[in-house]
């Protein structure tokens, strides 16, 4: 039972798909960028400027709003968009990753996983029956199936019987789905292991989802065993349906996964680095905690026209972050989150180009050069 | 040698007062609230929508700032409503409330202030003529002079000697001033003593202030003293200046002071209750903590048309609040600066069309009443 989902691939160069998805709450352009909101909120963000930022889609994670406020509450307020004032439309992340994270509350076994409520220690227990309907409650427009995502390192034999455990839970999501609108993606998992990667994507890719991701990456292994593991993945994920890889990343990360044929990500990095006072620019990462910036004039990015980089000087973003004021991680994490999006509009407008790989040559260069000449720059100590 | 800044007073209504004040960054409608932006900030606000929200006037503190990042910092890029990204004109109180509150760290003499830095440690003097010349190169467009703020409560002979104090350091302020084009304010004192208030207006309004302000107040005297006292302060200061009733306070305190003939107002409720979970609305105070609002549809306050209201139920904003989320802060602040700006939009217009006293109380009475049915239904404990 596939709900009717539609992905539209509209242009494609090499690897690299441009297209849109169609959501119960609207269109979105791919390949996209999800910010992650986990509690129904995107850290700092208020839901009008993600919005005008461009985005239309953002994470939330099934495990969390379960906790509190509850999927029925959820559900009696209109549905997650409707609760968090989003206009676009939402994907649930399932808890997998969360047995991972916080594998210090929970076991699994054959059922599932039990989780000791990290706010009030009742006991949560997570089926993948439970998950489907957890996340059919929440209302979320793209549902994820529950997986055991493998920690780094594990070894083969372990992987392997992971993997095989993921695939019946896929099997029993597709099973226990009510919904003929809130579409259901498969999770390919294998850890590092190319055999166990070929052996998991045939076994998901099997199963009738409406999307695939490729899980259980950027746990900790090598930045290359990463990439290669992402490479072959994307590989061994049907043309026609988007392609979602968990978890990743870094902006040189995401333009090396577009072009392996990736269409949706999430990642912590943008929101979470913001918090401490990190910026991602065209000219590389910095922290605006440095002294250097003490009383530099500039936006934090000089090429970019975000609210922040429009308002504020990276003296008085110091200032802001050194101060502990609130507005120092609103304003770095909006400059950070437009700097994502922006990076998925010109990678979307590279694809139908086809000039995408110079584009992703040249982002990662200035980039690079920008780290490279801060680097050389760093005399001071904060 | 007063500065030529501006102040027109277009309608009165009894005592109360509608009019504009002039400054070197814009004009500004008064009777005004200005919110509280202690270190460069007002909290978890950005400054277009505090510009949004019809806001051209914020209070920033002289003494923070002087300690962190300094007043030179801020003069060489380019002043604090620059620093700061503030389309409109600041206010820098002096340090004086601060050398009451932060009164383990200090000691004050003839001479002036002494703080320790509540950053690092460092000995910091406030003179008169420190304070003045801070403000200055903070760019402050109204600077208020050096005060002696005097805690509650205090014996008749030491707020007499206080205010005598006070008196010589505001001479001295006069003296310090260089600036041509930034206004400085004189601080009337006296504690809840009447002819100790006389006193000190007698002689604070003797020196060419450019405006003059009744501070002393809401350190701790019953509410009842409080609006006597700045009743009998409204009456001594001079018609044609701006007048400011510091550090005041409730909705209802504001309309009383209003009546009264004051024409500017700050206080940290709005923005600090706002962090604690506190609303103020059209139907009284309410507290998103309370568990009656766990699954309220409703926003904060069915009349108000501000971004909070318009994207937010109270059940989002409860589970916000309770998840720590920086966008409950947000939201709440956002509503409580809209609610204070739109209560003194209407008081001018009201006082244009002479019909203060009844919107004032037709106010006051909805508050009241809310409240009243609020306390009566609390059946939850949360």
């Amino acid at each position: 039972m596939a709900t009717p989902l539609s992905f539209e691939i509209r242009a494609t160069d090499g690897e690299a798909r441009m297209g849109r998805l169609v959501t119960p709450h609207g269109e979105v352009a791919t390949p996209a960028f999800m910010p992650v909101g986990t509690r129904a909120a995107v850290k700092a963000m208020a839901p009008d400027e993600l919005w005008s930022m461009g985005y239309r889609l953002v994470l939330a994670n099934a495990y969390h709003l379960a906790v509190r406020p509850g999927a029925d509450l959820v559900r009696d307020m209109g549905g997650i968009a409707h609760f968090m004032g989003f206009d676009g439309a939402v994907l649930t992340d399932s808890g997998g990753f969360q047995a991972m994270s916080l594998a210090k509350i929970n076991s699994i076994d054959e059922d599932g996983i039990r989780f000791r409520s990290h706010v009030d220690g009742a006991l949560l227990v997570l089926t993948p029956e439970s998950a489907v309907e957890i996340q059919e409650k929440l209302g979320a427009d793209l549902m994820m199936s529950l997986d055991e995502c493998t920690r780094f390192p594990i070894e083969h034999p372990q992987a392997k019987a992971s993997l095989e455990l993921t695939a019946r839970w896929a099997e029993r999501c597709l099973v226990a789905r009510k919904s003929t609108t809130q579409a259901l993606f498969g999770i390919v998992q294998g850890s590092v292991y190319p055999d166990l990667r070929r052996m998991s994507a045939a076994q998901i890719t099997a199963l009738p989802f409406d999307g695939y991701a490729t899980g259980g990456l950027s746990v900790g292994e090598p930045k290359e065993v990463m990439l290669d593991m992402a490479a072959l993945g994307a590989s061994l994920l049907p043309q026609d349906k988007p392609r979602y890889l968990m978890g990743v990343g870094t902006p040189q990360d995401l333009l090396a996964a577009v072009a392996m044929g990736y269409d949706m990500f999430d990642c912590v990095l943008p929101t979470r680095n913001a918090r401490n006072g990190g910026a991602f620019t065209s000219e590389g990462r910095i922290s605006i905690k440095r002294a250097v910036y003490m009383r530099d004039p500039r936006p934090l990015d000089p090429r970019c026209d975000c609210r922040c980089c429009t308002m504020f000087s990276r003296a008085y973003l110091r200032h802001l972050y050194m101060s502990g004021e609130i507005l120092a991680a609103r304003a770095l994490t909006e400059h950070n989150l437009y700097f994502y999006g922006r990076l998925m509009r010109e990678a979307q407008a590279a694809i139908a180009s086809r000039t995408y790989k110079t584009f992703a040559n040249y982002v990662i260069d200035a980039i690079a050069d920008g780290e490279a000449a801060l680097n050389g720059s760093k005399t001071d100590v904060v």
